[in-house]
């Protein structure tokens, strides 16, 4: 049927949206246009195996989504989020044109449908991160070994959103001014006793403990991580100013000046908030204070399904209202709250292009569809940040009634001595 | 029965805290330790009709309580919160010390107790702010005549908290700079079209269009406020750049750049931040960016019942995560919250010291129940700033998913040129 190669797709929404060339039947050009309809109608070009091309019309093609076998195309539909990942990871979909403009894409226009807001929105808040869980799950993505980090973080292995002075600073300056911007919000001072709830591989506790003279006691669950950094505080010499604990931030005990938790609280889940918050009030000292740097939402929802499943099994990322069930009950006052939001969509170009730049040696680590699946994680998590699906929270508080807060937030751009 | 004279009144717990002097009969010894008792046993010195003290023992006295009559403690003992600013602004109760720091200690010890929290949480919250009532309310604070409000607040009348670029800055001073810190945060670009809701004498609708050359279009539903903050502008040759309205924020419509509103919120209640976010999100464009400056606090509560009827009918101050319902829900993005909590406390102290200085020419004008009512009033905000019962949120927000924001906040602390 020559006159339908052209033709735009039957349907009175798409029908100005989408024409098809090619020989694809009447089944799969339904099936395409669900596709399209359940995320939003972006306008974006859809190849099949059979060589079928589904092009937007009126608007330029953001990328090009090569869909290689038919039962692909039946799960895509099916489940598009979850799906999706699956199928990229395994080869199955590809996307041609710049990964991460695409997705901003669809997840804008997924966005707009509301779909996401509708469904699960109560259940997938439900996490069972008890602490035997909470160990596993951090396993699963933080004992991949050190080597594979090293390939793509930067060289102190800082694996959450940096900080950029401006657009242009280089990714190992941002996280040196990221680490420096939490340590002047909690107005850190020489001698003070400081515990931070996940380390890391230990860069912030190393920096506090240098660069601002304080005593760290810092948890963490990653087996692999507290070896590394105790390793490196020894080699620093710092090892008499900081513990590194092997254990959960429900183990913290002690007395301290200041909390702080830098890319952990996505990892604790809503229903634990509660038990966070106490621990916190139970260690800070009268004219305590914390800082929390977390990646964030706008609203409730949930999580999405493919970065649960393969990614970070057991994480919620909370709203502000969320996170308030952390601070509100438990005797804390909010002095700041910066969304860098877009801070995290440059660290993650800059992981994107080093891991992009190095996958040949992640591929002979591991394989091809671990590749894959990083891959289409990093250019999502990109995309999450330059949509406005996710934002990033740092979050300044102290002790309820506590008068030792600074006057203003001055102090923190001034030039330092 | 001498022996008695000196002892400590027989209760458990005040045991050690309480010591009577005079003849006190028994009676109204109880009454008096009920009264501390429930208060949370500030260290206060408490002096009845007939002579008798009740004197702090191992703590010193931050101020001494005069009960003129019988009644009066009867009163005071049946509703404190109430009853406390009723008596004394009929003179039947007295305070002698310093009035702030004596009402810093009683809310300290009365929040420690935690009685505020409990009771009555989720009734107090309910106002019916309807239209018709929120003017009767707006009339019954701010309609008392520009004249009075001249005599205590600064040169341009600027009825909310300022910002002291250091401690040392004059009222003036910090008024001007908070002006700044709200355009500054809004990044007021020349030719924009803003909105305020809530624009009190016009102080901030002409500061934005003199000196950032922007469009106002100002709504308030005051009457005395509207008219004089009209004539002001025409006298500043600046009412072709503005508009003021006298009508309610639920009336606002138009399209704009930015939405702003500077201590109006207290008067929105929590059950009508569906309808403001409404109006915002309707009314901002695509990068539309807004700004809400209000009275908070640290956790849902209750409001002061006598502030609430002799003060602010209708007024309600809600923690962040009920603000956050004006937002979330409405297609927000937070950007920046700040919390000057301290800088209301300053400029309530010269506030206080403006309108005690001027106390005969407001008795003259009203009487001397309404300069005991209002000298109450502000002291006893002043105790709410510093004791923390009250912050001052400032929360800048954008549209979710809006890239037209800025990269850091560095701008806003380097000297304009």
């Amino acid at each position: 049927m020559p006159k339908e190669d052209l033709r735009v797709v039957n349907d009175p929404e798409a029908a100005d949206r989408t024409a098809v060339q090619g020989k694809a039947s009447l089944p799969y050009r339904w099936l395409v246009r669900r596709l399209l309809d359940g995320v939003g109608q972006p306008p974006i070009t859809i190849t099949l195996w059979d060589g079928a091309v589904f092009a937007p019309i009126g608007a330029a093609s953001v990328g090009r989504l090569v869909i290689n076998d038919r039962r692909a195309l039946q799960k895509l539909v099916a489940n598009p989020e979850y799906e999706f990942g699956e199928l990229y990871s395994a080869g199955r979909i590809e996307v041609e044109g710049e990964l991460p403009a695409f997705l901003d894409c669809v997840y804008r226009h997924l966005l707009a449908t509301g779909l996401r807001y509708r469904v699960l929105q109560v259940l997938s808040r439900y996490q069972n991160n008890s602490t035997d869980r909470a160990r596993d799950n951090i396993h699963h993505h933080y004992d991949l070994g050190n080597e594979f980090y090293r390939l793509w973080l930067d060289d102190r292995i800082v694996y959450t959103c940096a900080y950029f002075p401006t657009p242009k600073a280089s990714l190992e300056q941002a996280q040196t001014a990221k680490l420096d911007h939490v340590c002047r919000k909690l107005r850190l001072q020489p001698g003070e006793r400081i515990v931070e709830a996940g380390s890391g591989w230990g860069a912030l506790a190393l920096h506090m403990a240098k660069h601002y003279g304080v005593n760290v006691t810092a948890y963490n669950i990653s087996h692999e991580q507290v070896t590394y950094a105790r390793a490196w505080a020894r080699r620093e010499n710092l090892h008499d100013r900081i513990e590194f604990i092997e254990d959960d931030y429900r183990a913290i005990r002690g007395s301290f000046d200041a909390f702080v938790s830098v890319g952990m609280l996505e990892h604790v889940g809503v229903d634990n908030y509660a038990a966070l918050g106490k621990v916190i009030g139970t260690v800070l000292g009268e004219q305590g204070r914390g800082l929390i740097h977390s990646i964030g939402r706008d609203r409730p929802g949930p999580m999405d399904s493919w970065i649960s499943r393969r990614i970070f099994p057991g994480a919620y990322t909370p709203s502000l209202s969320e996170m308030m069930t952390l601070f509100e009950p438990h005797g804390f006052s909010i002095l700041d709250i910066e969304n860098i939001r877009l801070h995290y969509a440059k660290t993650l170009e800059h992981w994107l292009a080093r891991f992009n730049a190095n996958s040949a040696r992640v591929e002979a680590m591991f394989d091809a569809t671990f590749v894959r699946t990083w891959r289409l994680y990093l250019a999502g998590s990109l995309a999450a940040f330059t949509s406005g699906q996710m934002q990033l929270f740092q979050v300044l508080f102290s002790r309820h009634g506590n008068n030792q807060i600074p006057w203003t937030r001055a102090d923190l751009y001034q030039e330092r001595p």
